[in-house]
């Protein structure tokens, strides 16, 4: 337990390499306490954690933070992180993208120039970024609804019918820009939809604002292949980056999904 | 279905003119699938449709961006919008003013600020912006209550009444700063109340934390005339601003309002 | 009634000084109304009122912009605000480092960086501000969890056992941070626990994302010593700094406390 702030540095370094130690070295000369708890608690406890790699851990950060939109510095860092970590550019942008749905235009548009800012930056300092993939496929216009469909279909097989059912009388064309939304966005192939589940939880958690949508989410991302386990992580992130009270409200949706499906499962099996 | 694009690239040139190029530049450097999407569904299928006109809309988009306080550079560009499709400054300046009741001085006083810095910019480049009206009365302290209360019986006849029983023990002041509020900025002349309401309505989905105020606007907004197809446009409206989730929670707030509107008509009717 | 706007700005100039000026002047030459109603409520109405006094209410206003990491402007005025009226600077920082439970790391480091600008500043004007006192103990980290329990069972003696018994087959590992958390942060001496929950509790407010979490604060507030009066007082602040929305949303989550604790005591005198 004495090691919290030991195994905290040497993860943060880890992660953040230099731009980690900038921020500790600014903070330093004001409130070094406030330092010690940020590296024993983020980077000691939760990002030495295992469930998660960091490739992952750092996706869903940068997803909340771009979700956020109100903490600039840090989507800088955590960018720079996730790089450091091995993820790609394409996929940090695909992440990016994705929250133009979740959280509007302005938040992705913001994060995009904050990639920008930090790919110039490490260009300039000489370092190698690996490109990624491009998505491989391309909708047309007109099979975007039934692309739409197939897409959300693998999130959650009723979704698309509950929400049509729902809306129909009061606003059928924002079901249908929900689904055509699916095509443009999760029929791209260059991230996997764990990675896409994982940041679109991160970032609904975060904002605290959204707990109809975090509970499909956190259902869907069950569907796919996530695990409870890999979902709870995602709450202990967010406690570092937006507070416990938004941790301890995802959590409580996430064990409301998990007990409705169980309770499903025993009424299947009888 | 085709021309999303084509008619996304039009009516952005329409609405945010050479700022709207430069968002669309700098971005296509880095990320041109994100300027595709934006364009397409923000100014290919939202501010397409007819329903609301282009200056309601950039209205309600400068309230919910003011509210929000996280996106300052499409503020920027959604003054200069505003200004474009033929809203004063007087307009603007009113709706922003109305945002520190809902969204807290802070959220005004830097919203101002980004006005000033806009219409600075726009006189450097010899645009004439039409000032428009000030208002024609003023409320004498002694009054404001009075005019209050006579503002706020015009959004809903019960609503002081409601407000002074609920809170008559815990906070009366509470109430009456409301109803005083209300004689601030709701008794000046120079804005229509639809614009009003639609701005308020606009600020509520988009900032997702005052379920309870939005239901109350949906309803006001009714009373003074919107329909509630004005309202669906800005819920479509605040899916870009502030994503899907925001746009899905207000479209179910309007459809509860609008339940309980046509239970309550057919008592009548009986 | 009439001396609104010059009680405001004594009020002002008491609390802000010359920041305070600073804003008035920049404000006056675009929309000098705005100016007029920002002074005439936040600091002719609410700043006026003499329940708490003007150390509690810039804590509390700090908090909550802090939390809220879309205000930098005016955080650095109340920051300045606070050091003007009497806090010392370790109390400032206690407020800012409290911050990252209830709203995460970056907003406490983004203050923190607001707050090493705001005293670089006032020493260059050759202003000397107080440093304050340093918390006389540390908890060895062996130690963490059980000064944790003891603290937390100050705010509320049931507490942790709710925590451990609803998480316990969830996520016991949240449980457990929320637990040492609260000694990492309660148990540093050197800021009263009076003005460490009104602080909570005003951040809480303005989030508007935290309900349940909200009205464990209050609870806990009203178990260690601040009477309803105070936290109504808080509801009023965050009218100015979130909107009304917040206050009134929050003012229903103080009611539902008083409400239920009133029925305990019932019950217990039966």
């Amino acid at each position: 337990m004495e090691n919290r702030l030991k195994r905290g540095l040497a993860k943060l370094q880890e992660v953040d390499g230099k731009s980690g130690d900038a921020v500790v070295n600014s903070m330093n000369t004001i409130f070094p306490d406030l330092v010690k708890y940020m590296i024993e608690y983020t980077f000691g406890d939760i990002y030495s954690r295992d469930i998660l790699d960091l490739k992952a851990k750092e996706m869903a950060v940068v997803a909340a933070l771009t979700a956020l939109g109100n903490a600039r510095p840090q989507l800088n860092v955590h960018i720079n992180g996730a790089l450091n970590v091995g993820c790609s550019i394409n996929e940090i942008k695909e992440i990016i993208l994705q929250m133009s749905a979740y959280a509007g235009f302005p938040a992705s548009i913001n994060a995009m120039n904050e990639l920008k800012d930090v790919l110039k930056e490490r260009e300039e300092q000489g370092i190698n970024d690996c490109i990624g993939k491009e998505p491989t496929s391309s909708v047309l216009p007109a099979e975007r609804y039934e692309v739409g469909l197939k897409e959300l279909s693998e999130l959650d097989s009723q979704q698309a019918e509950l929400l049509k059912e729902a809306y129909k009388d009061i606003a059928p064309e924002l079901v249908q820009f929900i689904i055509c939304g699916q095509a443009d966005i999760m029929a791209r192939d260059n991230l996997n939809k764990k990675f896409r589940e994982l940041s679109t939880i991160s970032a609904l958690t975060a904002l605290g604002t959204a707990g109809p949508q975090l509970k499909f989410h956190i259902s869907a991302g069950l569907n796919i292949g996530l695990t409870a386990e890999d979902i709870k992580e995602i709450m202990l992130l967010i406690s570092v980056y937006a507070g416990f009270p938004q941790a301890i409200n995802g959590t409580n949706i996430l064990k409301e999904v998990l007990t409705e499906r169980s309770a499903k499962e025993k009424v299947k099996a009888e």
